[in-house]
């Protein structure tokens, strides 16, 4: 029997928020069949920011109305405060996420409070959802690197942790928010944390940025970590800025686990699908490094060509 | 200090062999100058194969006498047989590849020889190499998997592995041909070698092709490789099947270790010049991943934007 790992499907969330185009409820609906069809059984599906803030999400209390009910699906909200906690639970979620990050500068311009004030709040919302039996995963954003103030000192990321911890979160996403960081961050923030709590409390959250991701994924690995979030086809890049990827691929990650030897329950084939139902939503061409590769072995099959060695 | 790493650049060998257009001698010359002046000390520059078999070879003498003769400067010749070892002993070479694929059929095809009989000849060459004082790298080819026979028992990749170096090999290179494999191959592979005979003894030759070369390095260096093989730009794809990648880009690779905390003691900023000066020779345009997004920061530049986070 195979390990298991965990993919937390965040394309619907990160991977629009910042999408130029709107994207219609109906359309997210399909991309959410088409990822649980594939075996996709976590979806961080909406975030409760402002719509002035995030016009994508501004169909969040839909996007969750439509999604299938099944007992084994775990779909979970991104909430920024307690008012958003609340429209969360309104709709009935079972799971909410929290953010914090890891500078005053990044809590600021995410969230107009600074490291304080966010900490603040999310002490409230995580003891409110602990009080209400929801499941609270704690991010600790700009982990690896704050676009603002550059390379985060270990020391924070440990301290953020902790106090998340305190407060009652039932998990962590440690979060390369801007995809800056590298393998050796990823050692020197997990091994003590792992050490100290167990891998099961640990979530690795990496974008693609640099080409980083799968090395950063596999370290994360080695020192324990079991679940990891990802965006289906690296959606979430800055669409402003070609090869600027997003999140990393749903379909790298789960290529690399299961070719690794590990159960991730995910069927690449028909995340394949899933990928185009996103290109369909969105307008925009994705896909990873494993969906180039098959698209280059299609071609070389209608040439009748030999599998490119 | 930083812990060294070693990286070989063979772009001019296996990036060049398969390109459909003839890359001339002056064009090679260029890369490697532009290689050499970003702090690349090692480089596998040219293969004595029959012509025929290789064309983009032809002027590997030519290659050789062109190459500066700095001693710090480790410049290596892949030799196929005792007939290409003569022809580069000639040039006063210092160091020879060999190259010896872990089944029948794979020998067959690249070499139009058995297992059993590649392996005679790697023994001919390796022994009369150190009998003449010459550096002998013994590649082991198609060890993650055979495009052929598919994925290779570990315990052969162990044997022949032993086999070259009881023949006298210097240096075994674990060669990721067809860029098919994953990271726990590399342990499986790497970890009872690197026990029974040492780390430095090994090195890396990834293949990107599935996206999966920075995580296999990554897995290498847990298990104590501090060498690895890359090409400038990523060359050596499949110029017929877009999205088949070559070997590991050099700058992925050094990017990767570099901000590990590794010393590679080459510039990133001056492989990027290098990239152009291969898209010259060859036609094709280039770039690994952080070449992208380092072109994707300056259209940002251009644009007034701020970096895309």
């Amino acid at each position: 029997m195979s390990e298991k790992v965990f993919i937390n499907e965040v394309g619907l969330r990160d991977g629009l928020q910042n999408q130029p185009n709107p994207v219609t409820t109906e359309s997210k609906l399909a991309m959410a069949e088409a990822l649980i069809a594939a075996g996709v059984q976590h979806i961080e599906a909406v975030s409760f920011v402002h719509p002035k803030a995030v016009p994508q999400m501004a169909d969040a209390v839909d996007v969750l109305a439509g999604l299938p009910k099944d007992k084994n699906l775990n779909i979970a909200a991104l909430v920024p405060n307690m008012k958003g906690y609340e429209r969360a639970k309104e709709q009935g979620v079972k799971s909410v996420a929290v953010v914090l990050s890891s500078t005053d500068t990044f809590n600021m311009r995410n969230l107009n409070m600074t490291l304080q004030q966010t900490k603040e709040t999310c002490q409230q919302v995580i003891q409110q959802a602990k009080a209400d039996g929801i499941f609270v995963r704690g991010y600790v954003s700009g982990a690896f690197s704050c676009p603002y103030d550059g390379k985060t000192p270990v020391d924070i990321v440990h301290k953020l942790t902790a106090d998340m911890i305190e407060f009652g979160a039932d998990e962590i996403s440690i979060a390369d928010t801007v995809g800056a960081g590298n393998p050796t961050q990823v050692n020197d923030i997990l091994a003590p944390l792992v050490q100290q709590y167990g891998g099961s409390l640990f979530n690795l959250h990496l974008h693609d940025t640099r080409g980083q991701a799968l090395a950063m994924a596999w370290a994360g690995v080695t020192q324990g970590v079991r679940k990891f979030d990802s965006s289906i086809g690296g959606l979430g890049g800055c669409p402003f800025a070609p090869g600027a990827s997003g999140n990393v691929a749903t379909e790298d990650l789960v290529y690399m686990l299961e070719e690794a030897g590990f159960d991730s329950g995910i069927d690449i084939e028909k995340l394949r699908h899933a990928v185009a139902v996103a290109e369909q939503a969105t307008g925009q061409e994705l896909g990873g490094r494993v969906l180039q590769w098959m698209k280059s072995q299609d071609i070389r099959k209608q040439k009748n060509q030999a599998p490119c060695v």
